[in-house]
C-alpha cells in the first residue's frame, strides 16, 4: 500500500463538474489500494475575484485580513471535493491548512512553511479516509491564518508529501507534463518522461510555469518523487526526480522562454569598487527582483551595466537607476521593454562541450541578434528582441533535435 | 468606557457599500469611547448559494463538510469588515468562530455553544482593536468547524456578550425594532420601546422573526441587555430586558402570526392511556416539531386529536399518523395546509382577566372561525383559515388598541 499525495489546481476544481471528475480520479487511486491525501487550490478565478472585492472596501487591505479572505477559496474547494467523494460512497474528510497542522512564518500573503504536524492526517488515513487539505494556506504560531507565497498549493502538496513520507506527490494541472518547450510555439515539442530537480528548477525560473520553484526545492531537499500530470486526461506525465545515471547523456532537456522581461542599461559607469553594489542594493531595497546582470568595460575605462527585471517593475527600476546615476555620475540610462529571454536547460551541459556555441550558431543562422548572455552550470540564457523570440525558440529546439 | 457587542445580519454586509456603512457605524461607537466587538453573518444570499453548490456535487452532503463550506460565508464578511474599518484609519482584527474560542457541541449544522474562551478577544480589545467575530460558527473540541442552529449569529453575539460581560448587545437588522405586529399587514403598528425576555421568546416562537429564540434564551439566562436596531437608519430600537415594574400594566405587548403551519387531525382515537404517547413519540422520532396539540372527547368515548406542524413536515407527519392510525384503530386521518396561527403575547395577561374573551370576540365580530386554541402563561394562540389571517391580525390589533 502506497501513500500518495495528489494536488489539483484551480482549473481542476473550477466548477461542480470538474470537482466530480477530480473525485473520480481520487477514488481510482484509493481503489488501487493507496492511502490518498489530496491538496486543492481555490476554484479558478476566485482568488482574483476576492482580491477585487477586498480592494473595493480598502485600497491597501491589511495582509492579515487579506489572508483571512483568500483562505475561503481553498476552503470552498476542500469541502466540495470531500462531498463529491462521499457522494460516490467513499469516506473523505477535509482540513484547512491550519487544521492540517501546517505551521508557517508570520509574513502574511507571503508566508513560508516552517513545519507540518501530520498526526491528525495520519490518524484519518488509518481510519480509511481520503484526506483533503486546503493548499496555499497555513497558520502562524498564534493561530492566525496565513497564505503562502506564489505557487503555494504546489508547495503545500510537496511539504505534506515530505511530512507524511509519501511514496509520490502527483501534481495535476492543465498540461500533461513538462515539455521540451512550449507546445503552443513548437507543435512537435516532446513531453519529457523524466527531468531532474535541478533542471526543473532552472526551467521554472526561466519561464516554464508548470511547477513553482519553491515546490521543486522542497521536493529536492526532502527527496520527494514528483509527478506532473494532467487532470483532463490519463496520459503518463513527467517524473521530476533526483539526478539519475544516464540523464547527462542528453545534451539539453528543454528550451524555455520568458516574455515578461525588460532590460535596463546604464552607460558610462565609473569603474570603481562599490558602484554595482550601490545600484543593486537600491533596487533590492525596493523589492524588485533582478534576473540577469551583465557588465562590460569599454576602452574609456567606463563600464556598461545591463540588467533585466520583470516588465511590471521596469518603471520603478528605471527611476532608481536614474537617481543612482546622478549620484555616481554615469552617462546615460535607458530601458527597453521589447525584449524576451530564451534559455536552454540540461544537466548534460556539464559533460558536453560546445553547447553555447551551438545555441549562438542557431540564433545567428536565423539572423537573431543576442543582446545579453548569462550562464549557470546547467542553463544558458540569451536576451533577444521580443519579436524574434518564437523564431529563436524554434531554431534552438531544432538545433538540439528535441522534437518527438 | 462601555463594552459593546454589535451584531449585523446578512443584508447589512451584502455588498462593499453596505460593509462600508457598517464600518462607519462601528467606528462611531468606538469613537464614543466604547470597546467594540462586532459579530457578522455571511453576506445575504451566500449561504443559500453555497447550499445549492453543495447539492450540485452531492445529494445529501455530509454535515461536517457542509459546515466547512458554509463557514466561508461569515469568514468573507469578517475579513471585508476589518478591511473597511482599517481603510478608515482604525485598528481592527478579525476572528473566525474557532479562533474566537467559541466551543460547541459536535452536532454539525445544528451545533450549540458550550463555552467561550474570550481571552484572545479581551487582549485585542485592550490593545485598542475593534474585534470582528464570525457569527453562526464555532469549533468542536477536536478542532472541526461547526455551524450553529438557525439564527446562529444572534446567538453568537449574545453568547459573546455574556462571555465578555458586555454592557449591551446590539442586534442590527433590516427592521428598526420589535413591533406590536407585522407593519406590512397593519401599517400603523407601533414600535415597542421595551419588551421582556419572556414576551420576546413567545413572540419569536409565534412567528416574529426579529430575533431567534435561542439568542433570547441566552440573553435571559445571562441577563444580557439586548437592543434590536436597524442598520439602515439611526432610529431608537427596542430593548429586550428582564421584566421590570409596570410591564404588566399593558394588557398585551403584540400580535404575531405564522403562516407556515399545517394541521393534522386524527378522528376516532380510542380513549385509552398511551395512545397520544404512541402518536407523538413516532412524530418526534422523525425529528418533526409539533407546535399546538388539542384533544377532545366525543360522546362516543372516542377522541379527536389535532396538532400542527410546519408545512414542510406535513407529508411525513401525515404518513406517520396514517401508520399509527392502522395500528391503534382510528377512524380517519386528515391534513389541512390552509391554516395559519395568530397569537397575542404579553406579561399583562397574568394580571388582566378576560383577555381570551376579548380575542375570541374580535374574531367572532369579523366572522372568523377558530379551529384550534392553545394557551400559555403569557400567550394565547388560535388557528384560523389561512385566508382569514390578515383580517384576524387587524381585528385583534384594533381590539387591544395597539396602534401608535
Amino acid at each position: 500500500m502506497a501513500l500518495v499525495v495528489q494536488k489539483y489546481g484551480g482549473t481542476s476544481v473550477a466548477n461542480a463538474e470538474r470537482v466530480s471528475a477530480v473525485a473520480e480520479r481520487v477514488i481510482r487511486s484509493k481503489e488501487k489500494g493507496n492511502q490518498v491525501v489530496v491538496v486543492v487550490s481555490a476554484p479558478a478565478g476566485m482568488t482574483d475575484e476576492l482580491i477585487a472585492l477586498a480592494r473595493s472596501v480598502c485600497k491597501s487591505p491589511p495582509a492579515r485580513e487579506m489572508d483571512m479572505l483568500l483562505a475561503t477559496g481553498e476552503q470552498r474547494s476542500i469541502a466540495l471535493l470531500a462531498m463529491a467523494i462521499c457522494a460516490r460512497g467513499h469516506k473523505a474528510i477535509s482540513f484547512t491548512g491550519p487544521q492540517a497542522g501546517i505551521l508557517t512564518t508570520k509574513i502574511h500573503t507571503k508566508a513560508r512553511i516552517l513545519s507540518i504536524n501530520a498526526d491528525r492526517i495520519k490518524k484519518e488515513l488509518e481510519e480509511g479516509n481520503i484526506v483533503i487539505v486546503a493548499g496555499f494556506q497555513g497558520s502562524t504560531e498564534d493561530n492566525s491564518i496565513t497564505t503562502l507565497d506564489r505557487g503555494g498549493s504546489d508547495t503545500s502538496a510537496v511539504a505534506l508529501a515530505a511530512g507524511l513520507k509519501a511514496d509520490v506527490c502527483e501534481i495535476y494541472t492543465d498540461v500533461d507534463g513538462v515539455y521540451t518547450t512550449d507546445p503552443r510555439i513548437v507543435p512537435d515539442a516532446r513531453k519529457l518522461d523524466k527531468i531532474s530537480h535541478d533542471e526543473m528548477l532552472e526551467m521554472a525560473s526561466s519561464g516554464a510555469k508548470v511547477l513553482h520553484s519553491r515546490a521543486v526545492e522542497f521536493a529536492k531537499k526532502y527527496d520527494v518523487p514528483l509527478y506532473v500530470l494532467s487532470s483532463f486526461n490519463d496520459n503518463s506525465g513527467t517524473l521530476v526526480t533526483k539526478e539519475v545515471k544516464g540523464m547527462e547523456d542528453v545534451v539539453i532537456r528543454g528550451v524555455t522562454h520568458d516574455k515578461n522581461q525588460a532590460k535596463i542599461t546604464i552607460f558610462g559607469v565609473p569603474d570603481k569598487p562599490g558602484t554595482a553594489f550601490k545600484i543593486f542594493s537600491e533596487i533590492g531595497a525596493a523589492e524588485i527582483n533582478v534576473d540577469m546582470i551583465v557588465q562590460s568595460i569599454g576602452k574609456d575605462g567606463k563600464a556598461t551595466i545591463s540588467f533585466t527585471v520583470s516588465k511590471a517593475d521596469v518603471r520603478e527600476a528605471l527611476k532608481i537607476a536614474n537617481d543612482v546615476d546622478k549620484e555616481i555620475g554615469c552617462t546615460e540610462v535607458s530601458a527597453d521593454e521589447n525584449i524576451a529571454k530564451v534559455s536552454i536547460v540540461g544537466v548534460g551541459m556539464r559533460s558536453h562541450s560546445g553547447v553555447a556555441a551551438r545555441m549562438f550558431q542557431a540564433l545567428a543562422n536565423n539572423n537573431i541578434n543576442i543582446q545579453m548572455i548569462s550562464t549557470s552550470e546547467i542553463k544558458l540564457s540569451c536576451v533577444v528582441d521580443e519579436n524574434d523570440i518564437e523564431r529563436a525558440i524554434k531554431a534552438i529546439h531544432d538545433e538540439f533535435r528535441l522534437s518527438g
